[in-house]
C-alpha cells in the first residue's frame, strides 16, 4: 500500500506514475491462441473434444458437450432458496434498468425534403463466456445475458469450461434467458462461437470475462464477430470524509482487493487520522477473509491512500479513470458531477460498490485499466445495432446532387459522380 | 461476375457460399506491426523520424512533423470554390444529422427508493487516421471528425502519411474542427496516437480507415485506446425492378466497384431482360472510367446478378448483411422494413448510394464484411461514453442488502458480503 499527500512536492508526478503502473504481467499466449483457433476452424468438433481431453481431462462427445435441459433444471433446482430468490430479484432489477436504455428510432424530413433516419434492431445470436471453477459466478451470467435478452436477442449461447456446474450458475442462466449451454472453455470456446464447430453454431458477438487465453482469442476473432471490451483487473476509488465508519470503508476497499491479486483499491480522504483507522481496519479484516491472501497481495502491491482536500478528488478520479468510484460523503453529487472518467459511481454512505455487482440494476461489466476514458459499461446498446436510411424524390435528390458530384470528382471517383449526374440528365 | 437464379435448385447453398468467399488476401503484417509499435513506444519521436526516412523517403524534425496552421490555411485556400462549398454543405448536413443522435442522460428513483441513472460525456481526445496519396479523401475527414466535434471532443488529432496534402483534405479538416495534423502514417501513426511520441500526445480513441498495417496496429493497441470497427472492402446490394433506367443502376454498382478490386456489387432483380441491360451498361461504363481497371477487377471477381422475386430480397440482403443496400423500386419501405442486417439503406429511384458517401448527412463509415450483423455505422455514440450511478439512503440500501449478501456468499466473496452486511449492523 502506498501513501500520497496532495500537499507534498512532486505529488502529481508520483501519483500519475503510480496510476500508470502496469498491474498485469502480459502473458505470451498469442501464438498458442492462434493455433487453437486454427485447429477449431479446421477440425471443428474434433478439435473441441481433443482440447477437452488434453486441457480439461474430460471425455466428451457430440451429445455430452451440450448441457441438457434436464441437467439445467436439476442444477437450478439444487440452488438454495435464498440464492434463488436473490437471483430472481437481481435479474428483474437488471432487466428493468436496461429496458430504460432502449433507444428510439428516428425518421425526419430535413429542409431539403430528404427523408432521413435510422432504426435499431437486436443481434440474432450472442455468445457468453463464463469462466469455470470457483470463478463461475451467477452474477456474470445475469449481467451479460439479461441485457441481451432485454434487447431481443433470440439466441444466447453460454460456454463454460467442462467441470461441475454450480447450481447458482445454472439458476442464473435459466433466469436470464440463456438458450443453450456448452461445455467448452478457453480460446477454443471463443473460436467455436466465432466460426461454429460441430453442433455449436456461430454467433454474432461474444461477451463475458475470461483469462489471458480467452482475451487473446477475442482480440483475434474481432471483426468476424463483435466482442465486448477486453477486461483487465478491476479497481475502486473510495472518496470518504472522516465522518465515515472506517470499518465500512475498509470492507469496500477489500471488496475489490479480494477479486484478484492485480486489483486496485485507492482511498482518497482529507482526514489523515481517519485514513490510519481505515488502514488498521483493512489489516484486521484481511485476517478474517477466506479470500485474505488475494486481498492482502492486491492491497500490498496496488493499494493506495491519498490525503487530499476532497474538492480535489474529481481530477484525481479522472486521472485514474476507475471502474468504480464511491463518494461516501454528505453531499456526493457535488463531487460526482465534476468527474469525467469513471465506469460507475456510488453515491452516499449507504452505497457500497457490491450492490452494483449484484442487484442495483446497473451493469457490473465496466471499463477497467483506464478504459473509462473512451468506453462505457455493458448495456442494451451492446446487443443492438443501427441501420441508417436515406430517401429522396427527384426534388430532394436535386438538392444533394451538385455537391455529391463536386466531391466525387475531387476525390477522383468518376463512377460516384456519374451515379448522381446521370440522374440529373448529365450522365 | 456471377449469375444466380432464385428458382434454380441449390440456389441457397450456392449463394451462401458466394457470400462467404473471402475477398481479401490476409497479409502477414502482424510481426512487422508489433516491432513498429515497440519502436515507437521505446524511442518516441526518433522512431517516427526514422520510419519517415525509411518508408516515406522524407526528412522530418520535431517541428516539421506537424502541419502548421499557416500550411493548413494556405492549403485550404487553394481548394477550388465549388469543392469548398460542397465541403461546407456536407459538413453542416453531417453535423445536423449526428446532433440528432445525442442521447439523453437518465435519473430515476425506483420502487425501492434507489436513485439510479447514467450520464453521457465526450471523450477528451480522438485521433483520426487519413490515408495518404490518392486515397486522401476529404469525405473521410468529414465523416470521422464532424461527429467527434459534435460530440464535444476537445482535441481531434489527424494523422496522415508524409507527402503532398490535398487542398480539399485541408479544407475538410478546417471545416470539421480538426485541431492538429501530423505527418505520420502506417502502424507508427497508430502507435504514436495510442502511446504518445515526441510532440504527439496520446489520444483516447483512434478512428479512420487504413491499409493492412494500420488495421493490424489498431487491433494491437485496442484496450490501451478505443478503436472503431476494422474496415474491410466495401459492398453494395442494389434491389431494382425492371422499371429502372439500366444506366443508373449500372453507375450505382460501379460506384462501389471503383473503390477497390475487393469491393463487391450485387444486383437483385426480378427482371432477367433488365439484368442483361444492366450488365451491358456496366461493361460500357467501365470502359469510360479513369478507375475502370479497379472497377473491372471488382465486378469480374466479386460482382453478382441475382434473379429473384423482389419479395425474397430482404432475406437475401440479410444473408449478405451488406454495408449498403439500395431499393430502387416504387415502394421501397415495404422491402426495407423487412431487412434486419444492413449498414445503410437508400430508398427510391433517386437515392444513389453516393449521396450517402458525401452529403446525405448520415455517416459513410459503415460495417463491412457482414459486420452489420453485430455493429453499426460511426455515430455520435462512438465519441461519447456513459458513467452509471447508484445512490442509496439507509432505507433503500436495506432493500438491496440481503440479496447482495446472499449472492456474494454464493460466489465465495466474503468482503463483498461484508461491505453490505456491515452497513446492516451485521458485519
Amino acid at each position: 500500500m502506498r501513501r500520497f499527500r496532495f500537499e507534498d512536492p512532486g505529488f502529481q508526478a508520483a501519483f500519475a506514475a503510480f496510476v500508470d503502473e502496469r498491474r498485469e504481467t502480459p502473458e505470451e499466449v498469442d501464438a498458442i491462441v492462434r493455433d487453437v483457433i486454427a485447429a477449431v476452424r479446421g477440425e471443428g468438433l474434433e478439435a473441441l473434444l481433443r482440447f477437452a481431453r488434453e486441457f480439461d481431462k474430460v471425455e466428451l462427445n457430440e451429445q455430452s458437450i451440450r448441457v441438457s435441459p434436464e441437467e439445467i433444471e436439476a442444477g437450478a433446482a439444487a440452488c438454495p432458496a435464498d440464492v434463488h430468490e436473490a437471483i430472481a430479484f437481481a435479474a428483474e432489477r437488471i432487466r428493468r434498468y436496461h429496458e430504460r436504455q432502449r433507444p428510439a428510432d428516428q425518421r425526419f424530413t430535413d429542409d431539403a425534403g430528404v427523408e432521413l433516419g435510422w432504426r435499431w434492431g437486436p443481434l440474432d445470436a450472442v455468445g457468453i463466456y463464463v469462466p469455470g471453477g470457483r470463478a463461475a459466478y451467477p452474477s456474470t451470467v445475469l449481467m451479460n445475458a439479461v441485457p441481451a435478452a432485454a434487447a431481443g436477442v433470440g439466441r444466447i449461447a453460454m460456454v463454460t469450461p467442462p467441470g461441475k456446474l454450480q447450481p447458482a450458475v445454472l439458476a442464473a442462466a435459466k433466469a436470464a434467458g440463456v438458450t443453450e449451454i456448452w461445455r467448452v472453455g478457453g480460446a477454443q470456446a471463443v473460436a467455436a462461437l466465432a466460426y461454429g464447430a460441430g453442433p455449436i453454431r456461430p454467433v454474432d458477438k461474444i461477451v463475458g470475462p475470461g483469462n489471458a487465453f480467452v482475451t487473446a482469442a477475442k482480440r483475434r476473432v474481432y471483426g468476424a464477430v463483435g466482442i465486448d471490451a477486453l477486461a483487465g483487473p478491476s479497481e475502486i476509488v473510495v472518496v470518504a470524509d472522516g465522518a465515515n465508519n472506517p470499518d465500512w470503508i475498509a470492507a469496500d476497499l477489500l471488496s475489490q482487493a479480494e477479486h484478484d491479486p492485480a486489483a486496485q483499491s485507492i482511498l482518497i480522504t482529507d482526514d489523515e487520522a481517519f485514513a490510519a483507522k481505515v488502514e488498521a481496519a483493512v489489516e484486521a479484516q484481511i485476517a478474517t477473509l477466506s479470500t485474505g491472501e488475494t486481498a492482502e497481495t492486491s492491497w500490498r502491491n496496488h493499494g493506495a491512500v491519498v490525503i487530499a482536500p476532497l474538492e480535489q478528488s474529481p481530477p484525481l478520479v479522472d486521472l485514474i479513470a476507475p471502474e468504480h468510484v464511491e463518494f461516501a460523503v454528505a453531499a456526493p453529487e457535488e463531487l460526482a458531477e465534476r468527474v469525467r472518467h469513471a465506469g460507475a459511481m456510488f453515491l452516499g454512505r449507504h452505497a457500497p460498490e457490491a450492490i452494483g455487482d449484484y442487484v442495483a440494476g446497473s451493469n457490473h461489466v465496466l471499463p477497467t485499466s483506464r478504459a473509462a476514458r473512451f468506453s462505457s459499461g455493458l448495456s442494451l446498446y451492446d446487443f443492438l445495432k443501427r441501420t441508417s436510411f436515406v430517401k429522396c424524390d427527384p426534388a430532394s435528390f436535386a438538392a444533394l446532387a451538385p455537391a455529391t458530384v463536386a466531391l466525387a470528382e475531387a476525390e477522383g471517383l468518376p463512377a460516384h459522380a456519374r451515379s448522381a449526374a446521370i440522374r440529373m440528365g448529365q450522365g
